[in-house]
């Protein structure tokens, strides 16, 4: 089936994210440090976010509180209220990272923009991303931007109904096979990962990379080609 | 112009929601009342959770990080980590608290959607909105369910159009004449205000309520005639 929509995820594939969270990670260790190791630091983080989704989702101010959470119970409550601010600065910090576009990203955008409607779906605080679209400068290469609290097949099907098309017809590009392309797949969409160096993970998942309308590329430069081809192979 | 969209704003319009936030900013003040009293320890909340705004926007997460921090402040840095996961299970408890449709709510909103294409309109938290839009057991009985960071001009605009509609065809009902009515006057839209006993500090705003278009009734139930009567009005 002929593509006609082309969706794009956000964080860490129009924009560096991932490392800043890693970054912010490795100072939250140093606070900790008095209590407890680095490795014990981050897969405590790591069951207390897992812990707090299901009410937080995804996001910088959820991972504060969890990094609050976290430091309380390591430090057996030993940490102090100047402990405590350190971490709410950090997730501020957090926060207030620059928007910094990955390389290619605005000239590959404009022209895939020429072919297919392009929509942009990216998960996360609403009023976070919101403002990173906004400060991306790049936001109108879009018809359409969806922040929505989880990428699954019912949310594919949602945005590509409200557009009037069907996941058949659609394309998504991201980093995140558990977000970005396994959902797309089993709603019958077509997929194109580009991996990114670090991998949230609470992300990351295995793809059987036979699948048919599937393609890996290493860079966005490489991506409206193998749309192209997806778009083109009749299954 | 005759009216064919009815949006609906959610917290204290459709559910309870600003009384669960004074009862917590209550237990909130008893936490510090070792270093406060309790006026001076509402009007710091409200001024860090202004000075927060632009950073955490609205909701559960944005409200709780500006109580930690208002109480590191407040206590001079003497708040404890006890002290700290008290209020984190405030915000916790705030975040579960169960949805209780205010009286009317279910069959006005059904009267409403066979006369009108129906959208809910609320900000906040993403995930915590959609979780209590599920939770209401009423999301199917509108046509779409826009969840926002900030209720402008723009915002409405932006609906209406995605819904092949304008602004002088829509009228909205809600509690806020700040977030629900004064925007959607001043875009050209009508507007029914259904005053909630309590009002955030933040959503305090006046109107005139001489201005075209603009109807104030005591309770949901009495929405659906004032909606005719503007939409009959042929201003």
């Amino acid at each position: 089936m002929k593509i006609d929509i082309v969706g794009v995820d956000a964080d860490d594939t129009l924009w560096h994210s991932e490392g800043h969270f890693h970054e912010t990670e490795r100072r939250f260790c140093e606070i900790l440090a008095p209590w407890a190791e680095a490795d014990l630091v981050s897969s405590s983080l790591l069951d207390t976010e897992r812990g707090n989704l299901s009410r937080f989702g995804y996001g910088v101010k959820g991972f504060t509180l969890s990094m609050i959470e976290t430091a309380i119970e390591l430090s057996a409550f030993r940490i102090d209220a100047h402990g405590v601010e350190a971490i709410i600065e950090l997730g501020k910090a957090l926060h207030d990272h620059p928007v910094e576009l990955i390389d290619g990203v605005e000239a590959t955008l404009t022209g895939l923009a020429a072919a297919y409607r392009l929509v942009l779906v990216t998960k996360g605080d609403l009023f976070h991303q919101e403002s990173k679209v906004a400060a991306s400068g790049i936001a109108d290469i879009f018809e359409r931007v969806e922040i929505v609290a989880e990428k699954d097949v019912a949310t594919y099907t949602r945005i590509l109904g409200e557009m009037s098309s069907a996941p058949n017809r659609f394309c998504m590009i991201g980093n995140s096979i558990k977000s970005d392309i396994a959902p797309v797949l089993d709603a019958g969409g077509a997929g194109v990962h580009i991996p990114y160096h670090l991998t949230w993970a609470m992300e990351r998942a295995e793809l059987d990379t036979g699948r048919p309308r599937f393609a890996q590329v290493d860079s966005i430069r490489e991506a409206p080609e193998a749309v192209a081809l997806l778009s083109a192979a009749n299954r």
